[in-house]
């Protein structure tokens, strides 16, 4: 579906610098368009690339807008604009409405005459899906799981008994929403199953991510909100909430019963503990454990460079014997006459 | 299925302090129950929500048994005797005896006349399914699986070549057990497959989360005994072997042929290195690096809490300089007549 | 299929002790091999287990070859060797070649005859299956898939659009190549979806562990180069280039844009931050952070080991007042005249 450039800049309110009637089929990097492809400067680490680049248009800000030999489309956000630009580009596969000849669907399930539902999908008892929406090939949905409008489960996706997705929200293949959390009662050296009978609110707008696994809630339901980005293989344990446009990137884990606020920004393989708290717009670094309640809105970490291996047995080998140093300091500091420093109370009793 | 506190109280030996004849209808959280829910109070810090709760009555111990609304059901294991009741309440889906007209199941595969099989689940030669046992919707069973009367497997389970199920336990969705282990013998700068002959024995009593994969041993098989529990998205490696009762949260990954004792509680993303030991009754909290063996029970920890970043960036900054701090301690030392304090071989070998 | 010593000794290569007509039925550990099976000394923590070993015969090298009651097969390289014996005495199931009858295969995808596809896959238009691949039940290919000959899905693979997959290269269970990356612009405290238009090329000879995700590029593709190694539970993002013979292990997430060199080794649980540069030949260790460029081969690390939970919250309590340290450091070198260390810029300007 190509498209002209004056088109494109009057649709999303751009300034053009360039022939309106130019013609765009793709969108491309800086470095591999071609003069049929668009390209966008948003990184300034890209922005050595503008002046050889052969793109048709780039999109970008009116501060990189220096020498390029294509033509511009100025705006405000070019990462957002050159997005709503691809997806006119490359819209996803229209839907193929209606429901698979090989699809189970219970005879008590309501499907929207306008949704697709893929091969060998099984959909249980009262579950609902609603307009547009698409259920991919081999997804399991259990009873009473309700889909809203629009909702895209791509493939191979497991929804629990009543897990409820909210508008527009995209599950990736793999991902398992509603399996039983994590909860056992100790008893006599073994451990007896506490039955897991919540289930799993999903928001609006919500993506989640390959393989990623949100578990049911114990008692009351698992809940994600609005607008939350679900990288792949995140685990989000039984009675969590995260609030509305969190993005949380690969491999991270979220025990049970903690709350993360509203726009926050999780790095890939953080652990955060069970039973804390996060307030909104709270940064953390990749890999870093979270032990604690974060009340207050920044930048957290305990994220730990690489050295190479030679000086990292030397820094390890210096911090587990931190304790002679702090010996040595005291016994300097009495022999001139010092006060010692002060000692924490950890310490002290320990 | 209601229930009366009259009954709840003879089948589980707890005293009753209310109306024997007041029915339960189901489980709620102590702060959202009404008058048809039971609560329970395992957790001190939820310890004051006791006196406004509306639930009809409350499990609890005696020690808890303060000002409340509600009837209370005393015993010494609250969380047990929770967990109990409420699978009373809220039992498992009943199953549904026979094998679905689109499962496949193989010609010289046994499978109970009792047990469920779902869907489109596909099932190898020599297979052969417990009495009671549900294979549900998607799952594939390779040849000479075993799986024992009362088994599980939700949904989309994967087990290969000659698995084996332990009694009762259960298999939640995307789990994968018996895949390759990854084993590659280097050759002129290649990497050469090395056959995975062994496969997986899991024990009774074992639960498995969503998308967690244990890999089928190179020679021997790996195995997880009684009473295991695998939160989801674990990855346990070939030939490791899990001692009865232990925990183990999720995200965290095993490497291949560590054994783990019994009555391990292991945390959250932990990393356990390959060709080690961990002993019974060992505990290890969440995302520790686990690179030599324990012989000790007791707690054992690497994790690093969050702090916020400015404050963090300095903290390293002064950790990677450490070597400097080191220098001027022997400088002062010398200068004041006093001895140096001892280095490590490890130092002073480098 | 039993082979003699003789006929083994002669095909790879190996010097023989023993008598050539022994035949060999499997493979076998040193401690558990009887009289039909063959064993290898590759590790030098098991040389103690030769003397008692009741196996037929063991492959070792040269230098190992003591005392030992059982037939020896000496090479170079025993591992190698080793691995080629157990391929040939425990071959893989041989394919039945042709399209099972409930997999649902688009009018314009290509099979060639000689491939197996099973029960209930669904392949797209214009996918291509090289000859004698086998792609397992439950797999889903997404249109213009293609793979080599003599690949392998062993089940429950889902590759998206355009997905590429060399020839030789295994898939196991649970692998998802060609979801769409994490990629969303940031809009007015929202994140709007940015289409993934790119596709994931995957080379020969590769293997890819049970649940591992790799993410479809955001314009151009992501590209994993021959011979590479994947474990269990990897995450490989949007435009991330892993380069030939590289090795992996479980758990471990590589973030958008990064590249990693050509025979890296990357430990378990590691992570690797967005858009940089490792180069060939570095070894990572396990759970580290990469969070910089690596242009020098060697083994870097950031894996901190684990103490008893008493000692170490000592130790976590000291390094969070290293900077008193360091203050009573100045303070003493004052106090007896010497000039103080240096002071990291970072320091100076926080």
């Amino acid at each position: 579906m190509p498209l002209s450039l004056g088109e494109l800049a009057v649709r999303f309110g751009c300034e053009l610098r360039g022939d309106p009637d130019t013609r765009i089929e793709r969108v491309a990097t800086l470095a591999n368009a071609d003069d049929r492809a668009l390209a966008f400067l948003a990184n300034p680490r890209y922005r050595a690339q503008l002046g050889a680049t052969r793109a048709a248009a780039v999109v970008l800000s009116e501060q990189d807008a220096g020498d390029c030999p294509a033509a511009l489309l100025l705006c405000a956000n070019p990462y957002a604009t050159y997005a709503r630009i691809a997806a006119l580009l490359h819209p996803p596969r229209p839907l193929s409405a209606g429901v698979h000849p090989t699809a189970l669907v219970a005879a008590g399930a309501h499907i929207d005459p306008s949704a697709e539902v893929g091969a060998y999908t099984c959909i249980g008892e009262r579950a609902s899906i609603g307009a547009r929406a698409l259920v991919g090939p081999h997804c399991r949905l259990a009873e009473q799981v309700s889909l809203a409008d629009d909702v895209r489960l791509v493939a191979g996706v497991t929804l629990g008994p009543g897990v409820q997705i909210g508008a527009r929200t995209v599950l990736q293949p793999g991902v398992v929403i509603g399996a039983d959390g994590f909860g056992f009662a100790p008893e006599k050296g073994a451990w007896l199953k506490v039955p897991q009978v919540g289930s799993v609110r999903v928001g609006a707008d919500v993506e989640i991510g390959a393989n990623t696994t949100i578990d049911r809630g114990a008692i009351e339901d698992t809940v994600i909100e609005e607008g939350v980005k679900l990288d792949n293989l995140i685990m989000i344990a039984h009675n969590v909430r995260i609030g509305a446009h969190t993005a949380i990137a690969a491999c991270t884990g979220i025990s049970g019963s903690a709350t993360v606020g509203r726009r926050c920004m999780i790095g890939g393989a953080v652990g955060i503990a069970g039973h804390i708290s996060i307030g909104d717009d709270v940064v953390i670094t990749g890999k870093s454990s979270v032990t604690h309640s974060i009340t207050s809105a920044g930048v957290y970490s305990s994220t730990i460079p690489i050295e190479d291996a030679r000086t990292w047995r030397r820094l390890v080998a210096r911090f587990k014997r931190s304790g002679q140093f702090e010996d040595r300091l005291r016994r300097l500091e009495r022999a001139a006459g010092m006060k010692s420093g002060p000692e924490t109370p950890e310490e002290d009793h320990d």
